[in-house]
């Protein structure tokens, strides 16, 4: 597949905060988007441009060549791909199933060998960078899949993103992405637990930062989320219970391979009490809200 | 006091891989060294300039104007100030004592109320930077005691160091630098546990390293020992027994403020396995081998 501006045709499921940033810079380079969501209003800025809606994801995957999707949950991964009138049931031959979503690898896998089957071609392609990212075309996007469909769509890639990587077959864009979660995972502890300790002691956290965030202990999460964890400041990036999703999914890998990882499961259980307490909807930086 | 390469004499105690680093610094500047360290042959290269031998911490205390030490445990602290003969027994009225160890923050206390008795000043200055920042003078120093000795020994502070912070009274120092090591236990628990879910799920951990170094997930560590832990190269820059040292120190402090801090312990303990295994002396990036 040759893509470009003229010939392809570009489908979009999943239009919120990511998706529609992602979707929204394939369309200002003049791609032809046929966009899905579960909510309808979230698609208005894509519809006044050219982009042409349907009512369901398969009927999205109907008129599209390349199909990217960006939802939620594995469920829902699971719905609009394997579903029954879903996307493989309703994508042309040949055509390139792009999940973006950041989802079990052994669903990727699945997924990979419902397409091969059907002749068509699907790569696992989650990432890292956020809004911003999204908004700016700077996400890292780690791709698991063949060779020759992620050099088709790397030009789409490319648009959205700037660290762009095969990372192996199906799945291998979600293993990849489940390092990048227990990293920040950890990350984000060893943050909420430096100014625990500098609050504790007595200390001016935000001087403390002004100390550590330059040296051996720097992280992007000390600098960027530091200052927010210091001022009560849990105005969501990157919603708690998202978070806890994706490090379900880890620990259930991890325990399937045999590896056993504790920081994660510490992190994992101040997320899940951070939830329990009504937290679910507000930004990861909640977590210094775990230590009293 | 005008600290000066013609009026000022500078003691230097503890002449390990950071201590002669440091004071090699201030020798070049043309600073009149007085130095000591339990093993001499560490002196020679600053023996071979303009630097003054003496056989004890209070000889070079009785010479100098100001005294700096950077020595190994609380014990070594504890024994070179407060010991019988030692700094506080022979220093000048006016001196100005510099701890520059990583050690106990109600030990600095201590020796700053000792220090006030006897008409001297103290401060409390650990560093962070490793042997490079001690070479190029890049240390980022986290200060604790008064305003006014710290304003006189800051010239020498920045021929050592670049990120230079007065953090509060006696002991602000230490406690500051036990942040950093928090963080810094939480981010190398991060990276071992994201490399060991690359390894065991069958993807190239150098690749990975690409794709996740750049974004939410990046820290100094990720990036400057996540290939070590890959290579298995546990050539020390930062020896384990230092590190659990401060984890212990760390631990200490936050049960005595009513801090639980899980992710600290976990990552003690595991560094406790390492060193029990024999990698006492290997680098802090040693942590991977507790992953199977």
């Amino acid at each position: 597949m040759n893509v470009n501006q003229n010939n392809t045709k570009v489908g979009f499921i999943g239009l919120g905060i990511m998706g529609r940033s992602m979707a929204g810079r394939l369309q200002r380079e003049g791609y032809k988007l046929h966009v899905y969501n579960r909510t309808k209003s979230k698609a208005e800025e894509l519809l006044a441009g050219e982009a042409q809606w349907h009512d369901s994801p398969g009927e999205v995957a109907a008129n599209a060549d390349v199909i990217f999707a960006m939802v939620g949950y594995p469920s829902d991964v699971e719905e609009i791909f394997l579903g029954s009138g879903a996307i493989l049931d309703k994508a042309r031959e040949g055509a390139i199933l792009v999940d973006m979503t950041t989802s079990e690898p052994s669903l990727a896998v699945k997924i990979a060998e419902a397409a091969k089957a059907r002749g068509m071609h699907a790569l696992d392609a989650p990432v890292s960078g956020g809004e911003g990212g999204a908004i700016n075309g700077t996400l890292s996007i780690m791709v698991g899949g063949e060779q020759a469909p992620f050099d088709a769509v790397k030009p789409l890639f490319e648009i959205m993103g700037e660290n762009i990587r095969l990372q192996g077959g199906p799945g291998a864009g979600q293993h990849t992405k489940m390092c990048n979660q227990i990293v920040i995972a950890g990350n984000m502890l060893a943050t909420a637990e430096g100014l625990t300790y500098a609050r504790k002691s007595g200390l001016d956290p935000k001087q403390v930062l002004k100390s550590i965030g330059t040296g051996a202990a720097s992280s992007f999460l000390l600098n960027a989320f530091g200052p927010k964890m210091i001022d009560g400041d849990f105005t969501p990036n990157f919603f708690v219970h998202h978070f806890i999703k994706d490090m379900t999914i880890a620990i259930k890998e991890a325990d399937a391979m045999g590896a056993d990882l504790p920081g994660l499961r510490i992190a994992k259980s101040l997320y899940d009490k951070i939830a329990a307490e009504g937290g679910r909807e507000e930004g990861t930086q909640a977590l210094i809200k775990a230590y009293k």
